[in-house]
């Protein structure tokens, strides 16, 4: 649930935001300034006209910098799994692991605010707490907004912008419940499933697909009285994916055992995605998958694009609600519903142009 | 691989549909005359501009025609499996035991061409002959076509001319290996996976994320020496699916084995699917299966209808590939090379405007 204070503390952003000058924000990106990249991060969200305009520009600046970078030099991993599961806890000890190797760490989370409640209270106070004091680390608030398709594209953004950071290794948390998910695996190198020790309950409410689609799995919570139940797991679901697709050709998808609060079975699990980064790396699969992700988000920039000043007007916004009602009732049929809007869209395009 | 001669054909038969009135062809389809039906659907595959106004006046007739129905006299079942899998065969046997039990049956076959072959010429021979020669059935091959997202909507269409010609039953076959998989699943109330006896080797290849979606999941080849394997399929599937999200909270996803052949577990299969039609109507999942399924089917309209001008324009196409490329190669950023074209493609049409 977004707040009204949610909302008043992003319009205050915003503001700042607006306040600066785009060629300051990429020097102070380019040089680590976190409160550049912090006010980055928000111009991209906003959905202001001006603020787009800067936004662009940033990105842009931020475009030709990573032209000028070999592709391979960062790595991009999105973490799933149900609320509950222990994706905070797990993604901060990640990150401090890979700190420890070397790496520039940013993490996109999600708003706690905006997942069901795993009924851990303490856990939200604790939120990553040693991971974001980290000089090496920066952590991103995931926006709990439901804009159509927004999200995934703000996502890669802010990805751009953490690479032109010099963070060079990207976490993407999402909880795996909608839309969302699949959009995720379309821009990460490698997507990476935490499990809960037991029969797989935990995924009722999960997107169908997403099991299939990861790369790496782990059981989660693998300690105490948890050790021999979470030894379970990992034998059934290693048996399982037999019986599904292969992730591809060259990578058979391990199933792991790990404790975020322990830090049992971490360091292997960090060292299983760096193994999974070089060998992909060296087979190609690496670079074609990032070529196809490129290719697909040319097709929708162009499809948003296209359809920008449609979704933008007031007046389509509220015929399309009514028609979406009527569609979903069953009393208009999709198309023609589609073909009315696309009509009255057009008669103002041609009245715009004829002023 | 679509030949000189598919192409010819395909030339002709568009031919004869251009020649037709479009009350005729609707009278036509409403009399439940098999060529007018075909010719239909040919002319809803059409990309010439005249075609496509003729079809949208058949397509607007059926849609009013479904209007007065009740959504809920048909059932639209997606069939799915690799190569080889037996999915002709399982067809035609399905689709008798349908018609048998008072259903009119319309089925949407993939073109075998498409198919990567599964060794069988037999099989290409032999593709459904008694379900193509009886009168309750009408079979469809599927265009072996790769028009970007054509293909989805055109099986939407398709649908829509099958039922208004009285269809109440329409089977999709697809192969499960591309995009056209995830679309299929956002078209049909009930998605059936067909399964080979072994240890799920075969699905090497089949876009992930299929299983997962799968309502059904059958154990094809249930046969002669094939009896013991295919119980064991059968067993580990079971297992295995309890790892996995559930299909829905009102519907444990069975697993069958079944034999296209000697038609055993085939009748029990038939049942499954309409106990499931009846489970699925009766708490409501069905309805809202399909008003999901129409507000996505409006969405992709306006998309569709609004970046058609663009997609269209040979000279922003050849523009595309280039800029394809480029993005593949890493030497252009996705959104760079979108707005380029946008920009482009919004001169030439204030120019089109302004003449």
């Amino acid at each position: 649930m977004s707040s009204a204070k949610d909302q008043a503390s992003r319009r205050f952003m915003e503001k700042q935001a607006g306040s600066l000058n785009p060629e300051e924000l990429i020097r102070g990106i380019q040089q680590g300034e976190r409160q550049a990249l912090a006010r980055a991060l928000t111009l991209v969200e906003s959905e202001n006209a001006e603020h787009r305009a800067l936004a662009r520009e940033v990105i842009e600046a931020c475009l030709q910098q990573a032209n000028g970078k070999t592709q391979n030099s960062t790595l991009r991993i999105g973490i799933t799994g149900v609320p509950g599961v222990g994706k905070s806890s797990f993604i901060e000890r990640l990150g401090l692991i890979l700190i420890g190797r070397g790496y520039r760490v940013a993490v996109q989370a999600v708003d706690p605010s905006s997942e069901i409640s795993g009924g851990s209270i303490l856990g939200d106070k604790t939120r990553m707490e040693k991971l974001s004091a980290h000089a090496q680390a920066f952590i991103r608030p995931s926006p709990a907004r439901g804009t159509l398709g927004g999200v995934a594209d703000r996502t890669r953004e802010h990805i751009l912008l953490f690479e032109a950071a010099g963070y060079d290794l990207t976490l993407i948390e999402t909880v795996g419940v909608g839309q969302s998910e699949t959009a995720v695996h379309g821009m990460v190198d490698c997507l990476l499933l935490l499990l809960l020790p037991g029969a797989g309950d935990e995924l009722q409410g999960i997107k169908r697909g997403i099991v299939e689609m990861a790369d790496i799995l782990a059981v989660n919570k693998s300690d105490g009285d948890n050790q021999q139940r979470a030894r379970n797991t990992q034998r059934d679901y290693q048996q399982a994916l037999h019986l599904f697709p292969p992730a591809s050709e060259d990578w058979t998808v391990p199933v792991l055992r790990c404790s975020a609060i322990t830090g049992e079975g971490m360091e292997e699990l960090c060292q299983t995605l760096l193994n999974y980064r070089d060998q992909m790396q060296a087979n190609g699969s690496f670079a074609r998958r990032r070529q196809s992700q490129s290719a697909e988000w040319l097709h929708e920039a162009i499809r948003d694009a296209l359809s920008e000043d449609f979704y933008n007007d007031p007046e389509i916004a509220r015929l399309l609600a009514a028609e979406e009602t009527e569609v979903q009732n069953g009393s208009v049929h999709p198309l023609r519903a589609a073909e009315r809007l696309i009509e009255r869209f057009r008669k103002k395009q041609n009245a715009d142009t004829a002023l």
